[in-house]
């Protein structure tokens, strides 16, 4: 059996018990659970995932999958493909949005190229599981192989694999590549099957002049690959990229593991819908985030069933609202412990 | 002059020019502040509030002021009078949800009865500026004089100014007294103009015949003592509560220090109300933090002008939504020092 099937096999119901018994924990404080709003549904549910109510501070990793797109060309994106490169330098270095809201919750990052089109820095801080130099312009054909979906998938699950074997209980989904927000409204447009119209937002500061350019690709990409909705591989193959194919491997090997993900904004939330796709169950490990400013989001969480507890109107993506949703889910553990664990700390 | 008159006027406009320079550093990560969303509004607004650029993260208190409220005879909550007493003895034992979420977001807790009606322990911990044991039930008559309302809000401005010399540069609301939502509710009515109808919630958990119950008590109290909403003074006396203008002698404290405040639920939104009252200056030194599921909280942040970052569908008040938002806050602070310091951890 394929690492992708054994996976899929592996994803188990949660444990709606152990949801119940957080859920009531949280009437130590006097009033209902439901008092608590959000934070006792975070938390409840990731220990339903977890399957333990023996809840601790997990150990969480901020898994940056990188990749271009051959639709970049069309000049989808403000940015030209080689920010990818040096968005990952910026990781290397530190000093990027993501490390600092990584830190903020924190998270440990990993780095994973999935697809990189450009020469990265041979550096052990990156890993590399490269399928290809970037997927083919989907306005002209398929984006990658299925063989190549595949195989960027099981990647992201031995990365989430190995991560689970060091210690990480949390997965926070992080992305990178220019062009990637095309890619994902075309997912939206099929998977959620709202209009193409409505589905492509502006992602990182396009004008009017690109928005335009998405939309034709997007249209275009659709028209020409025929996805087949109910098949989620076809979709990601025909239409997704490699770093999306990455994620659906971290959300699936994550689910398999019983380590919950925090989906991010729209790149990884439209990793969300294709794992969705390819296992119903994989969404009782997802956790909501935020809701970002791009337009189809709210809808997208909706397809998922995912309440998003931020609405801090960001549109940044590289995992910046998981990581602000990963210290709220901090907060639901530590409310949760405190009568548990009688902690009593001098005022 | 008396200190109140006194700390009116030395509310200052903050400073605009450093809130623009506070937005642009947020450019730093390549695209446009704007994709930042709340993060560069709220740490803009607090560094124009503080006078600097130059931002650290705050050492933070979470001042919590609780009181007995007349009208808490007439069965508008679901909790006797008593819990006051026993909710002040959980915040010193440092195991209620306000502790849990203070020590989340880094915050000392700063504990002050400005008029518990029951016996309180004699801990040097509790600040004792007891006014009076309760207010009196306000849908017979004022809840207090305007000297005990002024006496009231002194207490806070002094707590305020005594926190900032000992170094605290941000505060968050808290607050707890049985009763409160329905004091909260009929300043809400006055300040905003929503109908009674609208303004009343279900605090903490009371059923349909309460409900209606509170709603009753909140007509007679603004039928009996005509609150003018021109003169927050009047309406803070007849209708308020030692808590909130306790909490309204912080804001208008903190903002004559330019220390921010942020608001929390129903209650200390009310306080707000009123402070704007006495001065609309005092606004710029608030920052928004959640939206309760109350049903009036909504309206009255956006009659102060403050978006508030989280919809957790929480309804606790006791600081726990101040808390959550501080931690944002923070985050926006070390986004901004990333560039400026040239910090470069390891990854």
């Amino acid at each position: 059996m394929s690492l992708l099937q054994d996976t899929l096999q592996k994803i188990q119901q949660p444990d709606k018990k152990i949801e119940r018994e957080i859920r009531a924990a949280f009437a130590q404080y006097g009033g209902q659970p439901a008092d608590w709003g959000v934070l006792a549904d975070l938390t409840a549910r990731y220990a339903a995932a977890r399957g333990t109510g023996n809840l601790t501070i997990p150990r969480k990793a901020m898994v940056l999958m990188a990749a271009d797109h051959g639709v970049a060309v069309r000049g989808v994106s403000a940015f030209s493909q080689e920010v990818t490169v040096q968005m990952i330098c910026g990781y290397l270095a530190g000093c990027a949005g993501a490390n600092v809201m990584a830190r903020h919750a924190g998270a440990d990052m990993v780095i994973v190229d999935v697809g990189v089109k450009g020469e990265l820095p041979d550096d052990p801080r990156i890993i590399n599981r490269k399928v290809a130099r970037g997927t083919a312009d989907f306005a002209c054909g398929p984006a990658m192989t299925r063989t190549e979906a595949v195989k960027a998938m099981e990647a992201g699950i031995e990365v989430a694999y190995k991560c689970v074997e060091k210690g990480y209980r949390l997965f926070g989904l992080a992305e990178m590549g220019i062009g990637n927000t095309t890619s994902s409204a075309a997912i939206t447009a099929v998977m959620c099957n709202v209009p193409v119209e409505q589905a492509v937002g502006r992602g990182s500061g396009v004008g009017d002049v690109r928005l335009q350019i998405k939309k034709n690709a997007v249209y275009k990409a659709l028209e020409i690959n025929r996805p087949d909705r109910a098949d989620a591989l076809d979709v990601l193959s025909k239409i997704g990229g490699f770093e999306i194919a990455g994620l659906v491997g971290v959300i699936l090997g994550g689910a398999a593991c019983r380590v919950p993900v925090f989906v991010d904004g729209i790149i990884t939330t439209a990793a969300a819908l294709i794992a969705q796709g390819l296992s119903p169950l994989a969404c009782e490990y997802m956790l909501g985030s935020h809701v970002s400013a791009e337009p189809a989001h709210q809808e997208m969480l909706a397809a998922l069933g995912l309440p998003a507890a931020l609405n801090l109107e960001m549109r940044l993506g590289e995992g910046t609202g998981a990581s602000l949703a990963m210290t709220l889910l901090d907060a639901g553990i530590a409310l949760v412990n405190n009568g548990l664990n009688g902690e009593r700390p001098v005022l």
